[in-house]
């Protein structure tokens, strides 16, 4: 029997459809690889006994290959979650104990079908984003074992990218679920904090702790996210899903500035990351980063230290029991009072703000991974300067609620890998997904070792249920005036586009604020006006209309390439004897030549 | 000239309205009411000539009586919050301060017209719930000068209950907004956190601080808030108002299970307790009381004291400084370490999911405002304790994200004053109205020192309309084919009219079934056209407007009688060649003509 390289979950699916493979002979490969592989990646594994029983129960339960999302699928816990029946150690021997029950997300993925064959090596109480901060050895980069894989979810990474199992769970405070995916050619899921349950996770900053996901492509890290995610009563921190939409044309991305560009001397993996810009398809905004840098800084220099000293000091162990770098780091703790507690949860309020302006300029954030990497010989030399350079661009992440994806974007001529991360406004988990996919495979760098690999396809978005959308020409334009109200109604951004070429625009007398009126021209004379698309629920739609004053109306606006969508309409007797402003091409344009020659004090709307 | 014994916002209009007072003399008999009321009421006044000034300012740009909503009426801040011109005091001598700029709030009242008599005392820096924690004296309940007034916002509620000002800004993050409106038998209005811009106020607990509304009743109250919020970007903890209704019959109120009612030996409160809950007309629901009892202990006896004693160290100034009961709950901030405060943020989170599950079960909790009051000596016997039992029911709230209205409900026999406060999910603000003006009235208790006063009605919800009305005046009328498509909408006709008599009608070419255009004639040659009104529930009338198609859509018809509904229009390019039949009156008087003068087989549409 001939295995792929990696274990993609369409090649596993394809395996059992053959019938040409069991579950049994699938993992028996799995384990195989596993033996053979990275000796650290590993804390414990699965017994032969154990392996045989979880199988037998899905087969029981499942008979039917592929019947389950996830049927015999072999995947990987990073050791600081729960299994029932393997040891849980945290990385910290002394620390170790025998949980009785699976973590809420683990019994999610077995009941999908999938089979756990162990518990991955980590950082220290996931304190770290390199991999070396652990009694149990260093996981080295699946592509030069000279190199740090990267942590603090180091095996899970390596497993992964190794081939030994089709993903795998690890978790993510500072950074730990997208460093480690980047050092080794695969995919992080980092989803919003709170969308997969914390249950059965021992914390590190418990309030910001969230469960990720490595993959070898996007679809699959986005189903395996989807199948582990779901509201959790037990867990004071799990949030019910609201998703988010992103525009599906005329994506924003906020870009570093070139002042902003850190990479620590790695000219190589900084052509990459303007090569991921360019490859993006989607028009790069340069934003500030100097807010989420002071936020990232709170992480590890500020208050939130005492938060990891707090889940330590749960578990009544000495600080000798600590690996010497992380005891000095969770030390930095007795430097805040609560006072400075309160100082820091204030700063980050304010920094939030800022953060958020910045959000607000764009749809999503695409930012290098890590700046660079290193030898293990070079981070155990230096271990908190270097481990703090790999967070430069994930730190902030957690703190501010969002969420992430990975994504693998290409080689240095060094043979190591880059990548990018997308960055999201909460419950964009899914949003982010088609252009994280499609950097992926613009990249064409295969996925772990497998670096001819084609990432599959992302299945077709399903639309939220019983949304309708809108095209907007005026003051609900984004920015505008009246863009408050659809915001208000929760309506989501789908798509910034034009008309057909069949419109003329006219200035609406004696609006307040200014109104253009949209009237289509079926006789000739129109050109093509800028709108956007906007979705919102129907009843949500319904009081939109209703709350709309004379002469504007909702009737149908034909789009670019003929889609006709709700819009708005101008009675006639409003644009009899108005301005027209078609000339310019949308409303947007016409207020800026308005502003420019017709200058009013700010405040003035 | 005769003046009302308090000055409900009901009554100043009604003055302005006579003619026979100005902006001029109301607020000097308020001011006079301040000259010889409680010395203690107030720490700053405004001078006549800075009143002078409002005055003339506010009949420059609204010289019309009752033009603005809140025309000349006079209003007080608590020493917290800045007011341009006045000093800034926190009720500490030695923090005074002058303001150059008015707090957001108060900028906001100012706009709509109020005008400022002066700056009210306090508990210092916001501190305590009783009203004796201040150097510049202990206002006293308007009902009995040997009891406390309530606190922390002591000034700002006697001077609304004693008449002298029609509403006053308060600050609550234990229940400062809501005792002192108990013990001066005031509504208390405390806001959902960030629902007010909180701009200009000195902290007291950053995170929890919300500035709230003492009125004289409920509607008073709900409309200064309303006039008061908007989000505020220069305040981190500023929300947008997301509204959350409430039914309108059939709500179920939280209430104490008997072994949690505690009044420290009032039973003459709790007697009253009991009949408000029987008077509100509500299905009454035992709640689980501990978890917000937990809740409610962080505040002062956990991290949260650091929260406070951060902004007391922003201050920079010396404990000495201190009231001497402040300076000792202050000094309670020095048990806590930064590890402390993070555990203290671990357990509020999952004492916050326990609360959620109460909350859920209910509408709105109904609990007592305060337990008991006390008097003067009383209180300076045992300051804290005491006033631990004055927050028994209200320390909870702000730390739950939770909005709140303090309601009068009645009088002991002793004369002193009861009142309940309704606590209901973040953004309930508004809902919580109706139930809150339900309660009052029910109560006969009157407002402030108007003990005969009646609260006037609420105005009618400015909620989202759960249906809207719909005219139309063609193949949707009874009878026309379809009109099926309102019925399985479950529409319901709502009248039959006409629109107002500027309207003309056409037909549309080629539309199947037959079609008319209405189209509104400004310019004159219009006539009334029969319509039919149905009314929809708004998810249904959203999907009814996005299945219209081209040239059609819904916009505003303007009715007979002048009311405006939402009703279809007509794209122009399909009328522009379009027989005209504005001459039959309605499409109903047409397709009799036509089918007349051209009868089709039936079934033919």
């Amino acid at each position: 029997m001939e295995f792929p390289v990696v274990f993609d979950l369409a090649a596993i699916r394809a395996l059992y459809a053959s019938g040409n493979v069991t579950p049994a002979a699938l993992v028996a490969e799995a384990n195989a690889r596993i033996e053979s592989g990275d000796p650290a990646a590993f804390i414990s594994r699965a017994t032969p006994s154990m392996i045989e029983d979880a199988v037998s129960r899905l087969l029981e339960r499942a008979p039917e290959p592929n019947s389950l999302p996830l049927w015999g699928v072999p995947f990987a816990v990073k050791d600081n979650i729960d299994v029932a029946g393997l040891p849980l150690t945290c990385a910290c021997p002394e620390y170790t104990r025998m949980p009785e029950r699976d973590a809420a997300v683990v019994a999610r993925l077995i009941a999908a079908g999938a089979i756990c064959l162990g518990k991955t090596n980590l950082d220290q109480f996931a304190t770290g984003l390199n991999g070396t901060r652990s009694p149990y050895g260093a996981p080295r980069s699946v592509f030069d074992a000279d190199y740090i894989s990267g942590g603090s979810s180091s095996g899970s990474a390596v497993s992964v990218a190794a081939g030994a199992v089709s993903f795998a769970l690890g978790t993510d405070t500072a950074g730990s679920g997208r460093v480690p995916a980047m050092l080794n050619n695969i995919v992080g899921i980092k989803p919003t904090p709170g969308l997969l349950s914390t249950s059965g996770l021992v914390p590190a900053c418990e309030s910001l702790d969230c469960i990720t996901v490595f993959a070898l492509n996007v679809a699959d890290g986005l189903l395996v996210r989807s199948i582990a995610e779901g509201y959790d009563p037990a867990d004071p921190w799990s949030r019910p899903a609201a998703p988010h939409r992103l525009p599906r044309e005329g994506m924003r991305i906020g870009v570093l500035a070139p002042d902003d560009c850190e990479f620590f001397g790695d000219e190589h993996n900084a052509a990459l990351y303007r090569s991921a810009i360019a490859n993006s398809g989607c028009r790069p905004v340069q934003i500030a980063y100097e807010p989420f840098r002071e936020v990232a800084a709170l992480l590890y220099e500020g208050a939130w230290v005492a938060e990891r000293q707090a889940a330590f000091a749960a578990t009544m162990l000495p600080q000798a029991a600590l690996d010497p770098t992380v005891r000095a780091i969770f030390a930095g703790s007795a430097n805040f009072d609560a006072v400075a507690a309160f100082e820091g949860l204030h700063k980050l309020q304010a920094l939030r703000r800022q953060c958020e302006q910045e959000l607000e300029k764009v749809d999503a954030l695409l930012l290098p991974t890590a700046p660079r990497t290193f030898t293990v010989e070079q981070m155990l030399a230096d271990p908190i300067a270097l481990n703090a350079q790999l967070g430069t661009y994930t730190n902030f992440c957690n703190l501010l609620g969002l969420c992430a994806i990975a994504v693998p974007t290409g080689f240095s001529p060094d043979g190591l890998p880059f990548g990018v991360t997308l960055v999201g406004q909460a419950f964009t988990d899914d949003a982010l997904g088609p252009l994280a996919q499609h950097l992926h495979m613009a990249a064409r760098c295969g996925s772990g070792l497998a670096r001819e690999a084609v990432p599959p396809a992302l299945p077709e978005a399903a639309d939220p249920p019983d949304t309708i959308e809108i095209a907007v020409a005026g003051a609900h334009l984004s920015g505008m005036p009246l863009n408050r109200d659809l915001l208000a109604l929760g309506a989501q951004l789908v798509a910034r586009t034009h008309t057909a070429p069949e419109y003329r625009l006219f200035l609406i007398p004696g609006a307040v604020p200014a109104k253009p009126g949209l009237v289509r021209a079926r006789d000739g004379g129109g050109v093509a006006i800028e709108v956007e698309v906007w979705s919102m629920r129907a009843a949500d739609f319904g009081r939109f209309v209703a709350a709309i004053p004379a002469p504007l109306g909702i009737g149908k606006v034909a789009l670019a390439g003929g889609r006709a969508v709700s819009g708005f309409l101008c009675e006639e007797w409003a644009t009899a004897n108005a301005e027209e402003i078609t000339r310019f091409g949308g409303w947007r344009a016409y207020m800026a030549h308005a502003q420019a020659s017709n200058p009013q004090p700010s405040g003035v709307s």
